[in-house]
């Protein structure tokens, strides 16, 4: 930018509080990644609206709580679920401890690759994976476990590190929300110690702002002193109409935008919505078969079927990933 | 302050990025209600080691958490909790709904201002006067209702507010603490719902930093829109071994101090100092019969006894409220 343009915009501006930099920030698009679009045009609105001190939809940045799914909404979630991936990869590590797996379901259909036989097992079998997989171990135990996983698994179809199967227009979503004074969190259905140990670095989330489905955990008095264990039963479904409860247990405000991808966020987002005042509902539709994968009515993973009529209804955002996203995946 | 001094001061500290009014307020003392005392020292001490940036104890902004218990530590227990005092006046301003309470125990006794008859009620009487008035209704509905009390019930011995009943020292604490950009948390027997209402405005502790006793929660379709609806069930008793439980579930990160009042704390004091690198853990010790209340080892509220022994024998600071505070509550 030419010297003389930089500092006529920091005259411009020097009354309004802000530095020649923010200025010349200011003036880039803070969203690149987002094509013009209905959805973007939402998005900016919205944040004008709020932030705006004199208009009648002010929010008070205290007040400017905005929540995420994780799953399909800020990495994908396809061909499972990047936990699920995770379950598989500990009961093969954990297997030579384990002779009896060998015969014993469903660990032994899952160590065949017979993921119908799995999911035979039920509920039940389901319970029995994440007990062996998820609780008793430390918190920092499992935190280790999880950063050395994903540090270096790979996704089976990208084959890139599962952290950079993060949506690069929902990076800048996060950052522009973030330099409005936004506080962001992620609310998911996934484990909140799976996610935990890398939303920080990834996503700029920190612990404190995840809240996802959630274990027992009990205190234990060590030798080498006291240690957090994780236990097998759950406290918290992070899921449909579990989100509310979440984020009221862990926020105590009703969030001013939400968003998300499928069925199971619906009830975070008419939480969000159904309350007067300047609101955001959005939702991300995978229509992209070409760069990542198109489902929506009939899909087993991320099923959006009632969410789509809601949206529409409710006059909510949807997100067309195909034509609204010129880049899908982080390049970082 | 001389304009020379001032103009002095802002070249001195130009090189550290501070500005002269920072710099300026640098200089008063940022504890003034507390006295000069071994406990000030180690507070002031602990702050400068951990903010260093080129000392060896240097912690990153982000992992300055710091953990606060409530009654007892931030405002007054006795002589009863003060969420007592409110279920008490719940339960008498519900009476008249509940004719069937005049002869039903445990309410029968409380309105007959009978404690012992309460307590003879034992675990299943308390959570029958729970149920009764923490649950049942909607979280906002629940709010608004503590939000009523808390803004006129007078405390039964001082005649003063309950949010009059809190510890000026302590609350030059949180702010000195937030000035050297720690986070600061409730983490406390009491119950979440019940602190949310007023922690922001009474100590600058916004709902999302309250940590405390948790019920379960159920999010409903009503005609009006989605409710969340408190039960019955406990979902944590965020006291002893639950407060780093409450903790690891809210935070996610081990803090680096911790302030409590009684062995209900000593857990969370202990998971706090027993990991590596600069740690401070505090006890309120109540040792002023005069000014508020002197009790410890035999106290049936806030008994701190094995408490004192660990401080002892872990050098944790001790602070002796008739020694080390000029001033005791709050006088805003």
């Amino acid at each position: 930018m030419h010297l003389v343009r930089v500092i006529v915009i920091a005259f411009a501006v020097a009354s309004a509080g802000l530095g020649a930099h923010d200025a010349a920030c200011a003036q880039a698009d803070p969203l690149p990644s987002w094509n013009a679009s209905p959805a973007k045009d939402a998005i900016v609105n919205f944040v004008a609206r709020v932030t705006n001190e004199s208009g009648k939809d002010f929010v008070a940045p205290a007040e400017r709580v905005a929540v995420f799914d994780n799953d399909g909404t800020l990495w994908a979630e396809q061909p499972v679920y990047f936990q699920v991936e995770f379950l598989v990869a500990r009961v093969k590590a954990l297997a030579p401890q384990h002779p009896d797996w060998e015969t014993k379901e469903p660990f032994a259909s899952l160590l065949k690759g017979d993921l119908k036989g799995v999911a035979a097992s039920g509920e039940a079998g389901i319970a029995a994976l994440m007990a062996a997989t998820h609780a008793g171990m430390t918190t920092d135990e499992f935190a280790a476990t999880v950063s050395d996983w994903i540090g270096t698994a790979k996704h089976p179809k990208s084959g890139r590190l599962y952290t950079e199967m993060v949506y690069q227009p929902m990076l800048e979503l996060l950052a522009y929300l973030r330099a409005n004074r936004f506080k962001t969190y992620i609310v998911s259905g996934g484990g909140i110690e799976f996610m935990r140990p890398w939303t920080e670095r990834v996503y700029g989330i920190p612990p404190e702002q995840v809240v996802g489905s959630t274990g027992g955990l009990k205190l234990e008095m060590r030798e080498t002193g006291p240690v957090i264990v994780k236990l097998p039963e759950l406290v918290l479904n992070d899921d449909k109409a579990g989100k509310p409860v979440g984020i009221q247990r862990h926020i105590g405000r009703r969030p001013i935008a939400a968003f998300g991808n499928s069925d199971g966020d619906l009830q975070m987002l008419q939480w969000t919505c159904s309350a007067p005042g300047a609101r955001l509902c959005l939702y991300v539709h995978h229509t992209d078969a070409e760069r990542e994968w198109a489902y929506d009515r009939t899909s087993h993973i991320g099923m959006l079927d009632k969410g789509l009529d809601e949206a529409a209804a409710k006059g909510w955002t949807v997100v067309d990933m195909k034509q609204d996203w010129n880049a899908v995946f982080s390049q970082n």
